[in-house]
């Protein structure tokens, strides 16, 4: 059988991957998508992408109406926008909604922390599973609804998940060091993504502040089943996909003495063992080699001399870091194989 | 059923296309794959995108010996190997091959007309149909064997196909002004792939002597009836796949009174009516359109001011113009759907 | 001495280009930089490339009162603007105005045909020389102000000029094939611009509708002496500086049985001879060579085969073909030395 | 007066880059350029962007006796050639050395650690200064010959200099991830310099191994007065130029109550008051502010939340991470003004 798909603002860039996505997938198929301002477009004149596949599909306006009757709903909603639909939105009877936006992912107190305001509707909050699958799943599977996590926090979650869930190193201070490819900001027009200003360049930013900081956290907490601290550091990089985490952690007190890469390429490999979408590397990958897929590449390091783990994850934002992971969660709450429809295969050179 | 298939050659970048477009083909599966240097080598070590897919394959050595038994071969080799390989391959009754080299595509005149040297193996060449699938489906589907054209070719003779099937434009003098990304000049080393010279440049290159101008031309006669002569003029520009050919011709004296554009398209469209892989555009489309896909996007124009016609082709060099293309002719000559395991839609942003 | 310099709209691109060349200038020194959204902000905070440079420079708003007692004003204004301006600017005793927007580059009627309504200024279009400074030298010299031509015509009349000088093609039905990066649309936000949409991704735009056609038409009738029509196609590549003009024209009656390439190369030597900006190459530049530099590459070619043709400029948008230009331009209305403070050296590799 | 220069090995990048920044000094002029492969060449044919200044200059072989009678000498050789000539040339009686490769920065037991192999000449050490001219002016005026820093080590060091010196963070296992772009690598060709592997490509490289760790801890040793140890790792990002060091540490025991980000930059300020080519900002820059400048952006911060130092910096490898550099050197052994002919300001956008 065919689930029907409803995707509420799908004229963005997770939008259109879920699109293309979905496009691959035999048991999903695209009922209705919704837009603000290209409300009444043709998707294939938004993306050329996708005009010879989605012929004569057009973008309805965005609410909650739009996609009654769909058996899943993808929420590609700008920030703050899903918790305002939400309500109406689980009220229209749609079974399932996968939400990529960050409404739904921290508990209310950090969500207030790191947003800086209130949520708005903290009583939804536990109608949600956080989605960053390979360490939530249980949760996921046994959920309605799914919280897509973020970009960076999917990297740099399963860069260091087997680190903290053996306990390897220590749980506070972790260094993560990351960049992305511009499409991690989204189709809006800001200066930060103009060609002329991003191009042949490389910068930091988002110092101290960057929200993600408290998902990565969230997710490895989960995991050591102590509390972990991170400073996380994004970098922007001229690429349109992509995302690169290097992450560097202190051994804990107990493990330095039999700490060396082999052993923790080892672990890493057990770990994930059963993992589709996660690729135990032994030389770091490039993102490229992700780009298009639905796959995290990870790898691992001791270094004696200076008493560092260090821990690399590439993966492709759009995919793995947003639209693929969420068709994976699709996957998971529909009943289906976990791996449909999603191709590992970057698309390289 | 699945068909067996061997690719020679497949460590160069229209193999690893390959390997990729035949893991999303129902009906082809991947039984040997072979390299020169590479020999011995994972496929995952050297092309990471490909790790997670194919666990445990390895490249043998490049020889005929070694793709016997396949349904079907695709020939990825360098330029001038495949002619050499070719009488030993066919002689290992290998059903079907598919070169994506630039050994089989010309008459032998032509062939030593544009590469300066006698062909090595002329008595081959009548057992290989021209591959430009649109324009040479019926040669395709009834021969055993296919050379598959070359990036620029494809992209050239879309764009113009319809105006010289019509009789619209003069035959002689058309100038096609094409660019394209670094990946249709391979995986082997050279200053112009160099990414510090390549980067932030575009430059002319081929200057009157670029020998796809012999395919365009083949391509476009066959099309026309008539002689047809280009004028061929191709760019390198800072990205890694697509091809833009734009082309000028002019009117022949027949047809000026009665152009316009909105005739033009609709000639267009009408001519492309029942191909899955062309898509006829309003407004032109950049390569990111086909990123990934196997897909031609054309548009046309006529200038009254100036008395010329336009035209205009996007692809990516690497799918339509290479690997997809020969994707697309091994489901014909396999006597399967045309369009079967090929995706239209391209991966954007 | 040291002339003063106000640069209006210097928060744009080409403002701050002018910046940065006027740093390097012995003879010009900046007093005044006006914005208007930007009106209040440090120069080094819009721009920390000049932060270094320009500590405590800050834009007042834009005004002609402004600039009132610079030697010489740099009107960058967005296209529209300074024919409001001007006539308040021109009576506020600047000396010189050298504008480097497109108002008052045509004459009236050709700026109604092209823009699609009137001149709002036409008054004051005869007070301008149009500097396009090696096709225009004399009329510069004598002028008080100057019309600082677009990037494309710039690189593309100087690709042709010596072919329409000597009549040796023919002057009707021109076709330049332009590829231009990103900055030449300025650091407006639009979606053409933003980094994802952009990268990885070569395109058409403008078709047969750019207004830089006139202006080319312009400069090449003036050369010829007699009427030259162009179809203009302009790309979009994914670079931040730099354009390629590729130019295709059919030799003339008379000429055609005399041409060869040598004969080419050695008329564009002579013609260019005496001029320190216009480099003949044997083999096409790209357009990285004049990266950051005032300078323009062009080569020539004859194609017997197909009776051909064709000549190509390389120059860098932003100085060459904009605040370089116009820095030449006030060297000569300031009666200095033409090469005052300009390098030729391209910021390459 | 001038100085005639002299450059080994002008061919590679670091000496193309040279002639750029010498043909803008007031007091240095080119005498002598040498190449391997490139011997008996034109500069301007294998650096189209030279061609127009540099018009009849001819690459000689590279040997000492070619630059016998120059004032200063730049030496631009590949790895391990420099201290194979270095005993020659020194015997040449040129009277200045600035060695841009890495044979004359470490002492001869470092070098054996970081290199593997034993040096060659360890009795021409002493004779060179450490050129990271900030943290080593006195040594670098005092010294007749100059081993000119690595690229990294330049931005690691200058963005943690301060910090070091006055002790706010504990000098072990100080964290400095860091992106360069790919002309650091070189114009040789390799794979990881080809255009479709580097584009739109992000990975890290070198990891716990990377030579330039040991310049690192050299310099910051040197301003720290003990030891100190950095766990260095180096990315590949899709620029041709820019560094940005990104660096974490842990406070001091005795700093840690009065940290805070105001007094950090107060201090960098502070540091570097008189220094022309550091610019401390508020905000962190891209590495494109630098782009073509001798200049280093450095910015400093403090995170309570984690207990975190965090210092950046961003600059062109090939100016300030090398050439650029070496002529500030050679004005400081020459005994000029420091800052003559080297600019601050970049090439942006």
């Amino acid at each position: 059988m065919s689930y029907a798909v409803g995707i509420l603002g799908a004229s963005g860039y997770t939008g259109a991957e879920l699109l293309r996505l979905v496009a691959a997938h035999p048991e999903l198929s695209v009922r209705t998508v919704t837009a603000e301002s290209n409300a009444g477009a043709a998707v294939g004149d938004v993306y050329p992408s996708l005009a010879a596949h989605y012929r004569d599909v057009y973008y309805a306006p965005t609410e909650a109406a739009a996609v009654a009757g769909c058996d899943v709903v993808f929420c590609c909603l700008p920030h703050g926008a899903s918790q305002r639909l939400m309500g109406e939105l689980l009220d229209t009877a749609v079974p399932h909604v996968i939400d990529l936006g960050a409404d739904f992912r921290l508990p209310a107190d950090q969500y207030a922390t790191w947003y800086g305001h209130d949520h708005e509707a903290p009583e939804l909050l536990g109608r949600f599973a956080f989605g960053m699958t390979e360490l939530f799943r249980d949760e996921v599977k046994s959920a309605t609804h799914v919280a897509n996590p973020g970009c960076y926090p999917t990297a740099a979650s399963l860069a260091l998940a087997p680190l903290l869930a053996h306990h390897v190193v220590e749980p506070r201070g972790i260094v993560v060091s990351a960049a992305s490819g511009v499409s991690g900001a989204g189709r809006s027009l800001k200066l930060t993504s103009h060609f002329s200003e991003v191009n042949e360049n490389v910068s930091a930013y988002g110092l101290l502040s960057h929200r993600h900081t408290a998902e990565i956290e969230l997710a490895l907490t989960h995991v050591a089943g102590e509390p972990v601290t991170v400073i996380f550091q994004p970098h922007l990089v001229p690429i349109t996909r992509g995302i690169l985490a290097s992450c560097f952690a202190r051994p804990a007190v107990d493990s330095v003495d039999s700490l060396d890469t082999p052993t923790l390429l080892e672990l890493y490999r057990a770990y994930y063992a059963d993992e589709p979408f996660v690729l135990v590397t032994e030389e770091p990958s490039g993102t490229k080699a992700t780009y298009g897929a639905n796959a995290v590449h990870v790898t691992v390091r001791f270094d004696p001399r200076t008493n560092t783990v260090l821990a690399f994850a590439a993966e492709d934002n759009l995919v793995k870091g947003a639209s693929g992971q969420a068709v994976q969660n699709a996957n998971l709450v529909l009943g289906l194989s976990e791996q449909l429809g999603l191709s590992t295969i970057g698309v390289a050179p």
